[in-house]
């Protein structure tokens, strides 16, 4: 049997599950792979502390540059995070001649179509099946499985700390911050929390998934982001009252020439099975032409799913040299030459439903001139509720728009708010309908 | 570009979905794969129905030799069904040097043994995407995806028919009959359903997934099945009180010498994602020890999605055919030499808990004679539900056990039946209890 040489770039929790799995499944995956997948190095700058795994006296080394050099080396795994000495080593051990597998979904959102021609240029693979939903083959979906569907939308919940946080608000009523301090306690959420709660993590991944679903390149920049700081209990109450349930969610929808792509808290019906995605799970739907809905479902994270799609990917690259092929299927799904620049929609131009609430003050006439000015801006109602006074004299006023265009909603919401009558800036939630089979 | 040339036997249905996806897709199959599909003949002996779709004048035949003789051909479809001239027709086309792509469940689940082994003699592919879940990549995920898993348990609903019956039957309280009758209208049933709801369909599925799920040979004999002609809107009300939702499920579970591997219609709390399946839709649960709980969901028949499973399997085959490349992925998930023969658990020794709903006479004592034999045979009781006398003047008793042996349960259930104070055969429904994450 032939033996795949791997070093592994990070030795924190992803790397230790991946490290974890080589050693404790060393006999499930020869007999399924047929080649010893040998773990040759693994490299950090902390060579002390204990990670509760016996990987041998000689593995363990400091010196990165020793692994990405080494001529027996055949694949790099790289789980240091973040985008600089990341995104160095990578890009050494492509030019180096090595195959690389990365979970870096900010890395590869930021500079994938970067890495993906110094992958092309010097014949190697770059794979990346834990960089978003955890353990869900959604990578090798996109690339493997869906390859004669065009892909018309995708809807997903892609970072488990959110939908913990939502999930908790919803079910216990806490308010965000309560929620993000129990996500903290229970290790859901970071100390430092806004690259998930800020929605930021959600658009990266969301970054890869628009690039392998539509064969363009790989834009960040342009997908418009707001994370779930600013959901409260009363809303997800009304949200309830209306039949809805309010998920952080990843768009994307393709038209003639052109691509939504957007992450913000939505309202979804129930007959939307992502809205059954409770706790820390992450779910992607994908409504494409010839399967119609489908959905994968899993754990988004955490150190054994993602060291589980980690070795996914190495069984996949030892595959290719056992077959003594490589780069069989393209990084992003197509040939590099057959990857477009697809513009994404700005969001001014969208048009969707809006979930509307508005803090008013107790005056005649405040409804009529909220509809007044909506009407106006061609946006209509296609439902109303107001609730009593609470107790600080405010009247919420909550309403559901047929379809409207962001430009008016947003132009609508800002000539509402210089009014007198209404106390706060009003919040707005879109709703995404969706029609299961 | 090379040129792939496949040929199709067996124009109907599916094989109408395969033909159109290669001929509407064909842009985007050349964009993605870096190869022409050329669709070079369709065999069927039925070659003057028009299927709607204009494939030229030349490709549809009636002789099959013709395809899987042609020395031009690299891969055939085998769309035809059944288990007799399908069966020698794939045979015929290994033989050939043909890699070949079927959706055929039933011919899997009994002879797929066979063929593998006539596939791997002939040193080609044998594909089957297609065969389980319709468009859902549940082969391809067991295959290649959860390679450094154990799987340790699958709950699957694979039969769209059942699915969508039951949950007629739980939306409108419609009984079976009706049920089944508005399924045949919509075209979810057949005319002679036995195959469906009968639950033989669904167990040709399973035969296959625990093969790939443990490595080992594909055995269908051993399934336990039952179908879900007995269900009625009682027992699917009573389930809804205990919080319970009604599936026909495939379930297998790995021990350390054998497997369990079951069909029958289960109770399963409102927690497991499967209970949210309803209508037509099918999903695969799986339990591995790395990933943790995952699913996948999606249409399980039809043309189309059906049509896509196949696609994906031929472009995996004809990206190997670029890549110089065969057998890259061993055809159920293991090298043949490493399959293994595991025993499938006899259900008299199964473990579980039970539902069970005797149709008493309202005597006195009737209650204490029923919960008498069942403590004489181990069984414990966790809840008993007893309902008024209905019309009939029988009163229905409702029980849900604690774990107890199968065979201790049939042996009480003959005991309690003799009894003159019951009326019918009890019901019984396995219940699944699950841990969601």
């Amino acid at each position: 049997m032939k033996t795949i040489n791997i070093g592994i770039l990070g030795y924190g929790v992803v790397g230790t599950g991946v490290a974890k799995l080589i050693k404790e499944k060393k006999k499930l995956l020869e007999s399924r792979i047929g080649a010893y997948l040998n773990l040759k190095y693994i490299a950090d700058i902390d060579t002390t502390t204990d990670r509760g795994l016996d990987i041998g006296d000689t593995i363990l080394i400091a010196d990165a540059k020793k692994v990405f050099s080494d001529p027996d080396i055949h694949i790099i795994v790289e789980t240091i995070g973040g985008k600089t000495i990341a995104k160095d080593f990578i890009l050494k051990a492509l030019e180096n001649g090595k195959h690389v597998v990365t979970a870096n979904k900010a890395l590869l959102a930021d500079f994938g179509n970067e890495l993906v021609k110094t992958a092309r240029h010097n014949q190697v693979d770059l794979a990346f099946e834990a960089s978003c939903g955890g353990c869900m083959p959604i990578i090798k979906s996109l690339r493997e499985s869906l390859v004669a569907n065009d892909i018309k939308s995708m809807s997903a919940i892609l970072n488990g700390t959110c939908n913990f946080i939502l999930t908790k608000i919803s079910k216990d009523g806490s308010q965000f911050d309560d929620a993000l301090k129990t996500a903290q306690e229970l290790g859901y959420a970071e100390a430092e929390p806004s690259l998930d709660i800020d929605g930021h993590d959600t658009a990266h991944k969301l970054a890869i998934l628009n690039s392998l679903a539509h064969g363009m390149e790989i834009n960040l920049e342009d997908i418009h982001v707001e994370g779930i700081r600013n959901i409260t209990p009363v809303d997800i109450e009304f949200a309830r009252t209306f039949g809805y349930t309010i998920k952080l969610l990843a768009i994307s929808k393709i038209h003639d020439d052109h691509v939504e792509a957007r992450v913000h808290p939505t309202m979804i019906p129930k007959s939307n099975p992502l809205s059954h995605i409770d706790k820390s799970m992450n779910a992607v739907a994908i409504d494409a032409d010839a399967t119609g809905q489908t959905m994968l479902y899993g754990h988004g994270a955490g150190m054994m799913p993602t060291a589980s799609a980690v070795l996914s990917d190495l069984a996949d690259i030892a595959r290719n040299i056992i077959s003594q092929t490589k780069r069989r299927v393209p990084i992003l799904g197509y040939p590099e030459d057959n990857i477009k620049k697809i513009p994404i929609l700005s969001m001014k131009e969208l048009y969707t439903r809006y979930y509307l609430r508005f803090d008013a003050k107790d005056h005649p006439g405040v409804l009529a001139k909220i509809s007044g000015i909506l009407g106006e801006n061609n946006i209509s109602i296609k439902s109303v509720h107001q609730k009593g006074r609470n107790s600080s004299g405010k009247v919420p006023v909550v309403m559901i728009t047929h379809v409207a265009k962001e430009e008016w909603v947003q132009k609508a919401l800002n000539e509402i708010s210089t009014g007198k009558s209404i106390l706060d800036r009003p919040v707005v939630i879109r709703i995404e309908e969706t029609n299961q089979e």
